[in-house]
């Protein structure tokens, strides 16, 4: 655990840099638009350790797998999120030194990253040659003009006379760190030192994945004229370099505006006309004009997802961070994209698509954002249907397995235990499509595509069960469940669940869908008889005496002993144990057994709920991003606040404090909504079973108070929770009834 | 299965050239001579697809481990035999056209390995400009004088004038063809074109394993004069071209000596004097006088170790020439050596030593070659017990860990199922050291040296268990058996009875160990109880319906089918069925529950015998090279005749026939001894317990007669099989008492 900034509601800041925390740094001040993002590098360079990148949305590169022994069934490729050219480029010397602040200790130091619409601030005084000057660069990535970036450098002399040279540039030759064999991913189309724009384009590959091309294009202000100096090109890079002297009492601003297009929209022959006309209106808008739209936009999402914290501002500070990275990561605008386990903020996991987004995200964005955003993250997995089938054909079976890892519906992971056996993904794909469709109560989405995907994937489970003549019971084996610090196991009770619960799901859903699409499935009488078969002859490991569902056949076998006893100095054990000792260990990365109970929250006794959390929760190490948020709505629905409080700090606070050591590689964007989750769903226990939105709301003792909105079917719904109790209100659309700590209360309809 | 070569009883001889087949000659027609060795390829070249090899025994690289997500306990590096600068190499042109038999068609084309000696001979007649030549090739590797290799070239002119250009060359720009980022492993030291020297070294490598220097030296002559023209280099190659004309009728020979000099035996700057010195006692014997030599080597070791056979000639022949590759690989000279896989004939599986040394060799080599040639494979492990102890130590285990493939006793693989799960390769390294005490009645080896080895052996096992408390009993979780199509399962029986195996042979053999050697030791009277704990309560899966023991927890609960329920075209399995598949289907590679009841034959009854191999025997797809044999074993012991001999069939012609489809990489050298295990230990029924050398024979009914001699604590054996019966003779040593068929016979001494 480490924390290097302040704890403010709105504001990411601090007053030091620390060679040390550069890279936690820079994981933290990432900033996004949908579009691209890139990590808290710094304009002018940095000469220290650190991790340079930039990201853009739906921009990746097939890397060759690696993998010890190559076997039958294995990705080809590991798709990975390239790093992008970098566009803020901004290389400045100070009376002939260079800025460089692994070399020059700068005075004043301030950082600052401001939530309210993700301005990031830097500031600090240096001293060269005489003279001392304040140097302040601000960026931001515009949302109203997604393929602009805009960088602010404000140079104040404060002492002597300061003649300073900058080079706004941009720059292609850069590498992922994470590669596979050491190899650059991008080869240079072209450089304009006229026009300043590099165009580049990925190196072609043999996995028959496009090539993508990106032209970037700088245009650089001095005072509000254009800066003049040279401009000139190399390889990949193009700059321009133009000095200027201030006395002391003088300030100077330079604005450079950056254009980024790529061939996902623009075909690369018209790539420099469509920058030009970007440009043109980017710099008629120019940065206040730009800034000011920004903070318009963000308002607006604010106003519908904000949850306000009373008496608790590192809590506060927490879920605001989360909402506000999740939104700069994905809102929704183009449907072929999803959301990234790093999203914008490091290379690491490489893919752009995990089951995360089906099993943490969705009943988040159903809640704060219109339903359309969450439709577009289903209908992604319905275009990358041929992916799927793909991916179980490789491994000889029927149906659709969605990837573990993808870009395209591909899988390109490339780790046998996790791409073919961690195959639960696969419920969760199809239990995304109820929650949409239970929350928000339109069925044509299931009716008409979801149908798709529910077939294929019990298709799936039908061919991968086996019937086991001993024990007369179908069977999943070699498997990995969600806890990954076990690996092929066999009947995982989450895996079992979840394949019958996805056969059940599809056969009930299968009358009402839309004729036409069904007629095409062509699912048999015969196929539907076999699959109730499964549903109704599926294996559970469970223990009577202990009154639990047993994690998988063995489990119980293990030298049970809970992780309390694991001397301190050894966690996270996955940087201190070998992988041997974990495996065999009975430690718990994130929810298993539990996550099954989460998910079909309705079909358990309190008991069983009950039983099951105090047998798991103890050996688990919450060593996933994903783990604390499930536990913590339990615990909140079981009544352990306490459990439920210290749970929630570690999922809102998990990067801030970088609880799990490892936010240097980037943030956990796709476990961000788990402290919402945590709050909404555990905090406030809302649930929407059988078309009934409930709630059973507690405010945790050192609060004194937490308030947020959620859409709903049409409405917008506000819950404010005091000691004094708990206040709903409908804010906008038609009258509803919702279940208050288990009391009707209705709700007059609002004005919009 | 493919057949390239013709049923001879001691020749390897082919009349055609097949393009397709060219790596599966290369294979077939490797010769060694302990020390280096290499693939049949052509000394003039081939353009066409082929594995270029040539080895050196111990010379390695340790290749960057290649995995997907690093993790603790992973080995860092894959250890590979490096391919090793060619020596063979003889350009030749006809009347100016390159001699390449990828683009010319030879005729009257005949190759020939003859295992009298290693002799490898190959003739055919070309024509080029209006000439027509026959061309001869003869090389061998000299087992008088290691480091030298000889090459003949006889060439004949048949009609026409024929001008030849033959440049001899020494060419160290090879490469791996499994190279993980297919990087070069060589650097050149220099080149001295009047010496005819090329000198590399192994690029330097963050592991800190040592660079090894080879020095390589030619000298050639022509019609017995030192062939002239001009000599030349280039980086990393040397060679002295020159041309000569015969009329038709004339013949001209050239003989090419090399010699091949290595750090692990001369350091770098002695290598120039000591080749030198290498090469003139070389040239001082020449063509005949090492060729002779060479023969009368193989002669001895022939009449130590021949089988004769009457009446199958393919079966005469299969087992021949797996006693003549394995002694090609392996004679014992070198302690630092041990077996690979692939000996030198290939790339595949990199490393030098696995446990099929142990488990497969061992006992032939005790029964062919002097106790010092197998001690010496004992005190190999022995020199490596630092890195067993490393290996544990990376797990967090006490004790020590044989690698599952090593060059120094680090481990060098790289999948983690295999090189942390498969740990049941440290039962058969202790129990080699059973099988020699038992088979020699030397317990020096054990008292003084090897019981350093159980013990840290046996620490690993104490360690390794954990008690389940549910069960009340010792457990061994998270392991890979023999059979690998099966990964990460619990309870694997054969390796719970190895490590109690382990520990019982330990606490039996420390009271009659050096008692220094015991000392240093310390296994303190706690430990020994503890041991002895888990011997009596360990955990073993058995199934008394069935009357079988259970190959690990779940075993049974598999769709078990028959081996002979999957198709023909899709066997075998691993080149058709997805991992997956394979994993999870109840299909055993190799022998697993039955390799134990083979080693610890006398523990268990003909019924349990008997239940166990028609139980797992029709789920065996035999596709590991180690799997048929031990079979086969068990089927004559079983009186299951027709299935020992088709079982020895695919043992005894595994390379030649080509069963698995893979010999195109290399031979299975570690697997060669299963057919002398099979006749030996099976058809002949040897085996020795408690001091008993006991023999109960059959002869298969198309065969007239098989006979083969084994060396026993000081004595020479002669065993003769026919219809008529079984003769023994003791041909030298003291007198012997052995039991046939269950009747003792006492065998007079005989002069030696």
């Amino acid at each position: 655990m480490k924390r290097i900034f302040e704890i403010d509601p709105w504001v990411i800041k601090s007053r030091t840099l620390t060679p040390e925390d550069k890279r936690l740094q820079e994981s933290l001040t990432a900033i996004g638009n949908g579009y691209m993002g890139m990590r808290g590098n710094f304009e002018e360079g940095y000469s220290g350790d650190h991790l340079q990148g930039t990201y853009l949305a739906g921009v990746w590169y097939p890397d060759k797998t690696r993998v010890g022994w190559w076997k039958n069934g294995y990705p080809e490729y590991f798709g990975k999120a390239i790093n992008a050219p970098s566009f803020i480029d901004f290389g400045l010397t100070l009376n002939g030194v260079k800025i460089d602040l692994a070399t020059l200790q700068p005075s004043d130091f301030s950082l600052e990253l401001d939530m309210h619409q993700g301005l990031l601030t830097r500031s600090f005084v240096v001293e060269a040659g005489g003279a001392k000057v304040r140097l302040t660069f601000q960026r931001f990535l515009s949302n109203e003009i997604k393929e602009a970036g805009l960088i602010k450098l404000t140079a104040e002399a404060l002492t002597g006379t300061a003649t300073l040279t900058a080079t706004p540039a941009l720059d292609g030759n850069v590498v992922n760190e994470d590669s596979n064999y050491e190899d650059g991913f991008w080869q240079p189309l072209g450089e304009n030192s006229e026009a300043e724009t590099i165009q580049l384009i990925t190196k072609p590959n043999p996995f028959k994945v496009p090539q993508f091309s990106v032209l970037l294009k700088q245009h650089t202000t001095l005072n509000g004229q254009p800066l003049q100096g040279t401009a000139s090109a190399t390889s990949g890079r193009v700059q321009r370099e133009a000095s200027f002297t201030l006395a002391a009492g003088e300030t100077a601003e330079l604005v450079k505006t950056v254009i980024v297009v790529t061939s996902r929209d623009v075909a690369s022959e018209d790539q420099g006309e469509a920058a030009a006309k970007l440009m043109a209106q980017a710099l008629d808008a120019g940065w206040t004009g730009l800034l000011d739209a920004q903070t318009a936009i963000w308002a607006k999402r604010w106003a519908l997802s904000d949850v306000v914290i009373d008496g608790d501002d590192a809590a506060q500070q927490g879920i605001r961070f989360n909402i506000f990275q999740l939104f700069m990561t994905y809102y929704g605008e183009d449907k072929r994209l999803n959301i990234g386990p790093k999203g914008f903020t490091g290379e690491k996991y490489g893919g752009a698509t995990y089951w995360d987004t089906e099993a943490y995200i969705v009943p988040m964005y159903l809640a704060t954002t219109k339903p359309d955003v969450t439709r577009a993250l289903l209908q992604y997995r319905h275009d990358q249907l041929p992916g799927a089938y793909h991916n179980a054909q490789q491994q000889g079976l029927a149906g659709a397995l969605f990837p573990m890892v993808t870009f395209n519906g591909i899988e390109c992971h490339n780790e046998w235990e996790i791409t073919f056996e961690e195959i639960h993904r696969n419920g969760a794909i199809a239990f995304a499509i109820k929650q949409y469709t239970d929350y928000t109560g339109d069925e044509s989405y299931v009716n008409e595509t979801g149908i798709d995907v529910l077939v294929g994937i019990s298709r799936f489970w039908a061919d991968r069960v086996h019937f086991s003549q001993r024990q007369g019971q179908y069977m999943i084996h070699g498997v990995t469940g969600p806890n990954e610090y076990e690996n092929n196991v066999n009947n995982n009770w989450y895996t079992n669940t979840m394949a019958q619960w996805t056969l059940q799901y599809t056969l009930a859903r299968l009358p009402k869908a839309d004729k036409a699409v069904v007629e095409k499935l062509a699912v048999s009488d015969e196929e539907k008889a076999h699959w109730q078969d499964i549903i109704d002859r599926m294996y559970f490991p469970e223990d009577k005496d202990l009154g639990i569902f047993v994690q998988h056949d063995t489990f119980l076998d293990k030298d049970l002993r809970p992780a309390s006893s694991i001397p301190a100095d050894q966690r996270p054990i996955n940087q201190h144990w070998s992988w041997d000792h974990i495996l065999r260990s009975p430690y718990i990365k994130q929810a298993d057994v539990l996550q099954g109970i989460y998910f079909l929250n309705d079909r358990f006794t309190r008991e069983q709920k009950e039983k099951n959390f105090d047998f798991y929760e103890p050996l688990t190490v919450h060593e996933s991003s994903l783990s604390a948020s499930i536990h913590a709505i339990l615990a909140a629905e079981l009544g352990k606040e306490d459990k439920a409080v210290e749970l929630y700090a570690r999922t809102a606070r998990l990067d801030l404090d970088n609880y799990n050591n490892d936010t240097t590689d980037g943030l956990h964007i796709t476990s961000m909504s788990g402290s919402w989750l945590a709050i909404v769903q555990g905090f406030a226990g809302m649930r929407d079973n059988d078309d009934q939105l409930s709630f059973k709301p507690f405010l945790p003792k050192d609060w004194t108070h937490y308030s947020f909105k959620i859409l709903y079917r049409g409405r917008t719904l506000a819950i404010s929770v005091t000691r004094e109790g708990t206040d709903i209100a409908l804010v906008a659309g038609p009258a509803l009834t919702v279940v208050v700590n288990g009391k009707a209360v209705a709700l007059p309809g609002a004005e919009r």
